[in-house]
């Protein structure tokens, strides 16, 4: 039946925030795009300029304007890009992810509590950070569906090794199938036995394509968690990739893609866990999460899974989230 | 709230209709599309086909099917492109469009009754011709929301137009602002008063835009409803161009962008005339139809919308539609 | 050094090439597209109905027209889409392709000899079928540079592939990464070692995704090559598919994106064969074919490949063209 | 003759250039995309975020990368986006334009300077202000082709024009025809004698679209220039909209559309005004500056545009770069 309109919010428009925005607002899939921003005029400053870019010619007319919480009554899908960032420093990777989850926690509560007061229909995705610890935040304690509410978590990552993989091997990154896995963030590990360019495995990569230098496993391994503080560092915060896998993730679900990708969401045994949310492929449709595949991995993968999941279950912990 | 997809159905899948598919599963806007035929086969061999290339990279997963009027349920919007068309002949601009009208006006009542068992929700955009007495029947007994039934009526023949135009003067299309009124065909006429580009009227192109040759008004009216015959007589059927339009119009809705284009529904009153379908300027949004627009026209243009209905009315007549 | 445009020649517009141009034109990516074909009110005609669709909001100002061979001057990508094609009857696949091979090996003759008269630069991507025998000839008679000419090759039957393995576990294709290898049609195989679902291999997609029935190997293998016959018998020809597959390598090329698809063309030692043109993955970039890929097989699936490059060998010596 | 591939360059990536990257990478339209920016940490990191985003699945695979101005020997487009730019302040309105241009002035000499060591055949966008200085500057004292250097100029202001006026009229600003003409900036003004909803001009708009309130012309003037300090003060620069403008002028030309869009280039003439860069109608294509349109204008709008030379002219002879 004809809801004919597909709508967007965005919570928290910083650098993150804005960007989605702009993504968003580039798609030619949303009607209505909205942005809430504790700073109205911060909101409302954004979404007028962006409302300038919709005259241009390959532009839908989309409506985009800022406004309150009431406005996600009939969204379809709902970003939270709210909450401090991490910043950087000298010794960034060293920063307090407690902190930073301290800090977080009651900006994600007065979020999904006002989210909630709206719909329980909207699709959510996640990306403030701790993306993990606020993932399984938003799932655990507030009633909405779960499968509605998930986080971008390594898809960002994911999209890293990916780009780093191609231009080792001087192909298209479309033609690579990989994943990072684990936590968003320090702990994620690549899936190095499920990594494959036109069905070939990482053994063989070498042999195939001819790269100017031998593919170290470890090496990329650290890279792909590296570049995120590397772009942070240069440009003083990222949010190009996070926006882009914010959308890319929006169009899965308003197209019922039944894409997979790897997502935030609480596990619920696989891998032998539960209680505590962390990314692994996920086929994404109009429900959000549609199904988590527990892909086959090997048992290092495992360990490096499991080791990801203490990490982000120590913050969840530390700030007294667990149930 | 979240009613995450968006379905089209195309009934009549013949040269048009198939076209229509095609230009639809590219549009990254539908997530499902069904073809429905009276020849199952048919449908289901331009589904099949179709359904191939949604592997592509660039493509979303567009779930692409045959079926039955059941599936116009929960279709956001209806394409009708079904009946026998104009064929190509020695002196085709004097076909029978009575024997057409007479043809296609029970495949239109069987095609609407068939629609309203199962949606009064739907957006239903006509292609069928005679295009202005299907829309006039379909939006007038049936008991359907007139707003939501209109026909593409000129927007192919404005589409023409403003092509002929762009390339007389060396200019985009997009930057032409013009229409062609009336009837979707013979009587169909340019509105010249309304003709801009870059703001210049019809008077001053020549001086502005140093063409090859002079405008000439005549022969670019009789160019536009030519044309239609010699790309008839030259490939043996009209289809791209009507594809488009009719896939622009559904943007339009699913987008709810409130585009100006000239469709074909009943006048209310408009120009004096009322109980006659052809196309005047119209805004599509979400409902369809959200308002027609009254341009302002020269005497001259307003005595041809009015020949042009006569002949739209003398066929409605003629096949005994006439309320 | 900016020669700012791209300029794509299609010759034969048939049901193939009619849609390779409808295709292109909806790419936003051609800033002039040229119809070239034998009956010339055809191509005209094609051309002047699509040119009538490039007035349309969200699709560029192409110059979408009819010529003759001399358009291929500057032309970037040239698609070869001319020659009778594979008719629909009751015993299709015992199709006499030996004379199909006959009767478009002289038009291929014609074609390349045409297009070597005014260009060596444009990449050209073969259509017409038998595909593996008109690409070993264009390859290998005219003194073109090999790496510039190939045929869409199983790139189609990969598409198929790929569809019916995302909807027999319900997932995007995007996220389906596999190939059908070896001659386009009959022999045509999938190279099932190859096949992975977010990494998932062959063996264990019944346990990851729960599909309705099992995946038969068997069958899927021949549903690939039998759709084809279906699509044909149903609609009269099959074109939507081909026209995609087409476009998507002229995209690969245009923008230089290093993309892998099997695509046809003459092997150089790869699995010991040479002097026989068939698919296997193939980087595809801006020189056209930039890699084959001899990707690891299983002894079954060399031995098909085998078979494959025997059968299309045939059909090559029959027509007398083995160097 | 295939030079296969589009590459752009864009220089300075602060807020806008930034901006500029992300939308040009989404744009499916180059292969290459180079930024520089004097500090090169700034230019790694942007094209590193936006390098991520490239590997989502509807995105080409675009090669992003930071350079130098070799870099700009094979470009196509070349996108200047560097200089301080107006920050926001209590008195912004009354900001030194002056003391802008001063400063950038030395910035871009040594940007073209640097760009023309290595080619003559990009089409140069400029975006720095003050714009219309800036491009007087880059057109008249380097010896380049003037007709391959422009300014986004009231391309921007045009847009914020259109939004403004299909909001007020509840319609799609792609059914707007309409133009701000001038400075880029303070004494830009709209040529409400061109405006054209549906061939409807300014006069009659009330009467056909019933909008909530009366347009006022005074008001949506100085709108129009005042929004532009409603989003700097609002979220501290703008970047969205200008981003969009200058893409959108890329595309133009890269596709040849010969679009006609306000640009900023040295007037030889028109209106009476020589030696003077500001912005009218004009058609862009793949040589640039395919032709400046002298719109025809009412007297009132004549001395606009005129006041409007004059004070591009004061900050011209300000700065000594009067010829």
């Amino acid at each position: 039946m004809g809801s004919i309109r597909s709508k967007l919010v965005v919570v928290g428009v910083g650098h993150v925030g804005s960007q989605v925005l702009n993504c968003a607002a580039s798609l030619k899939l949303f009607s209505e795009i909205v942005a809430i921003d504790k700073i109205e005029s911060k909101a409302k400053g954004e979404a007028l300029d962006i409302s300038h870019f919709t005259s241009s010619d390959y532009i839908n007319n989309v409506n985009i304007r800022s406004g309150g919480y009431e406005e996600c009554k009939d969204a379809d899908i709902i970003i939270i890009s709210a909450g401090p960032s991490i910043m950087p420093n000298k010794d960034i990777k060293k920063l307090d992810r407690l902190a930073l989850a301290s800090q977080n926690v009651p900006v994600m509560k007065e979020i999904i509590s006002s989210i909630t007061k709206y719909t329980k229909d909207a699709v959510i995705i996640i990306i403030t950070n701790p993306l993990d610890v606020m993932v399984y935040y938003a799932q655990n304690f507030f009633g909405y569906s779960k499968n509605k509410i998930f986080g971008t978590g390594t898809s960002l990552d994911s999209a890293r090794f990916k780009r780093i993989i191609a231009d080792k091997y001087n192909v298209d990154p479309k033609s690579v199938q990989g994943y990072m896995m684990g936590e968003h963030g320090n702990s994620a590990f690549p899936a190095w036995s499920l990594l494959r360019i036109a069905g070939i495995s990482y053994d063989d990569l070498d042999k195939y394509f001819n790269p100017k230098e031998h593919l170290d496993c470890d090496n990329v391994a650290s890279e792909v968690v590296e570049v995120a503080y590397s772009v942070l560092n240069m440009k003083g915060y990222t949010n190009s990739g996070i926006a882009m896998a914010a959308c890319r993730l929006a169009e899965a679900v308003l197209l019922n893609e039944r894409t997979i990708l790897p997502v935030s969401s609480t596990l619920e045994g696989e891998y032998g866990l539960r209680d505590v949310a962390l990314s692994i492929p996920t086929i994404i449709g109009k429900n959000g999460i549609e199904k988590r595949i527990q892909v086959p991995l090997s048992d290092d993968e495992i360990n490096k899974l499991k080791e990801s999941a203490e990490s982000v279950l120590k913050t969840i912990k530390s700030v007294g989230l667990e149930k």
